[in-house]
């Protein structure tokens, strides 16, 4: 069994090896002059069961090169079985077709995983979990609602209601709760009128309670921050926010800071810049559930 | 037939829609806030015989990513046939394991495209003809040797002599020269031990000659000038020089000024941003070329 890490994420690879009782492989992943992925596997792997951290956040098309690329290596270099570690599955949120002539990007990645030679993948908290079907090889599909829970039981926050940002979060927000012993509320976005701005009403009785918002992806922040100012307007005593993956792109920072939320809690699946490392953001660490699943 | 553009090479696409008397298909080809691609094809496909202009040069893992998810997306809009006109094919050099455990990336590409749907292959120059048996739909492989022999032919060079900087580019060297009507020239490098210099030895005879040097791709321009300076100072009464693919990356563009290189000739397979736009580069367009083929 080996582990390798690639670019977008060495930490928490590092992190997964350690867990597991054993140090990264080595290899190296940089560019050519123009831009190309060039990648030096620098030990045998022959015969060995290869596992490849990448996570492919931003930047994205760079992350997925460097792992079809290494995967291809890989392959050529006879490893028994190329398992991806994909703590963020990008192009998750391009799962249909919503529109006519729009691409199911992330089916078309999951097909490109399997043409390079992936014999299986780990991944956690998937935008849609039908992106498991996407696959014809075995996909573990692990979640962050536990690391979170535990957060929130170990705070041991007062009166608190987990609540989901939008329908299509709630059996999320559900299991939080049977885990905090707590109620559920749901925000629900309405336009009363085409270009009319959305009315957040809030469904569950939020008067005097902790509110905690979760998410599987915060990206540019808007719902969530929106959400939680809604949250405290109509009551709450305060707001704190969840989620697994922390893309945080555009100006989500900014928002976060101009927010009513009193901190917010990621995992590590997407590694934190500098510049997004501010007081009220907390990353918890998915290595050990990784590590276990390995 | 359609014929769609995305991001590399817009200018080159239209040329080609005009030369076979369309205009470019409506489609937009963006990204989200974090980075990921998004398309959307403005107008029915459905049964159509559609042709993507798109050349993989820098940013290459963004411009193939646009690339398949516009296949996928077309495929998934009933289009009857997904042609790629492909000018430049990225990863061309990773075309053979030299060493250990390295990939093949340009085998790996070729898997890619078909993965995504396409039906057939339109390019110019590949690095190595044998990228051809990579793929199993058909391709279109055509050359750039007529175009840039026409410019020197028009140009009415006196007395020349076509020189390939290195063994691999004699057959292209060869091409050029039957239509010159010239002789030909071979730099042969040596490193006479490790770690010393190479040494550019010139088989042929450029006493007073003008000397062409052709090459496929000319990318950090280091071989191409020093070759350029070895003829001069070897005898060569001027050094042009010509290739396909102009990447020109990092150091080139200063390189190129600072050679003895009177005059580069290029096409248009790659754009030139307008930092390369420098006097002694000469682009000629391959859009009819490409026109005829489809
Ligand atoms: N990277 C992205 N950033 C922002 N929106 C996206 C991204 N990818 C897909 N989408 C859009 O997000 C929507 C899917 O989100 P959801 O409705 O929450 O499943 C679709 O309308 C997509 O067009
Ligand atoms: N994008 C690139 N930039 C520079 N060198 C490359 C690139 N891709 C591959 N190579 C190397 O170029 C060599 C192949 O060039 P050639 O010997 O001319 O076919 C191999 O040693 C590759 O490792």
């Amino acid at each position: 069994l080996k582990v390798f890490s690639l670019n977008s994420n060495r930490k928490l690879a590092e992190d997964i090896a350690n867990h597991i009782g054993t140090t990264l492989g080595e290899c190296t992943v940089s560019t050519f002059s123009d831009g190309e992925v060039q990648i030096n596997i620098e030990e045998s792997v022959r015969g060995c069961d290869v596992y490849v951290v990448q996570s492919t956040c931003s930047p994205v098309n760079k992350h997925i090169m460097e792992l079809l690329i290494m995967i291809d290596a890989l392959k050529r270099a006879s490893a028994r079985s190329i398992n991806i570690v994909m703590p963020y599955y990008g192009y998750a949120r391009q799962d249909r077709k919503a529109r006519a002539r729009e691409p199911i990007a992330a089916k078309l990645v999951a097909n490109l995983y399997e043409t390079a030679g992936a014999n299986r993948v780990i991944t956690l908290d998937l935008h849609a979990p039908q992106i498991q079907g996407f696959f014809n090889i075995p996909i573990d599909h692990l979640q962050g609602v536990p690391i979170l829970s535990d957060y929130f039981i170990k705070k041991d926050v007062e009166d608190p209601i987990i609540v989901s940002p939008d329908h299509g979060g709630v059996t999320r927000a559900r299991k939080m709760a049977e885990r905090l012993k707590a109620p559920i509320g749901i925000i629900d976005k309405r336009r009363p009128r085409p270009n009319v701005a959305e009315v957040m009403n809030i469904v569950g009785n939020i008067e005097g309670k902790t509110a905690i918002l979760i998410d599987d992806i915060i990206d540019t922040a808007g719902t969530i921050t929106l959400a939680a100012n809604a949250l405290i307007e109509n009551g709450a005593k305060a707001v704190y926010a969840c989620c697994t993956h922390p893309v945080l792109s555009g100006p989500a920072i900014e928002r976060i800071r101009d927010s009513k939320i009193e901190e917010l809690i990621v995992t590590n699946t997407i590694p934190l810049s500098e510049d997004k490392q501010i007081e009220n953001i907390k990353q918890l660490s998915v290595a050990p559930l990784i590590g276990e699943a390995i």
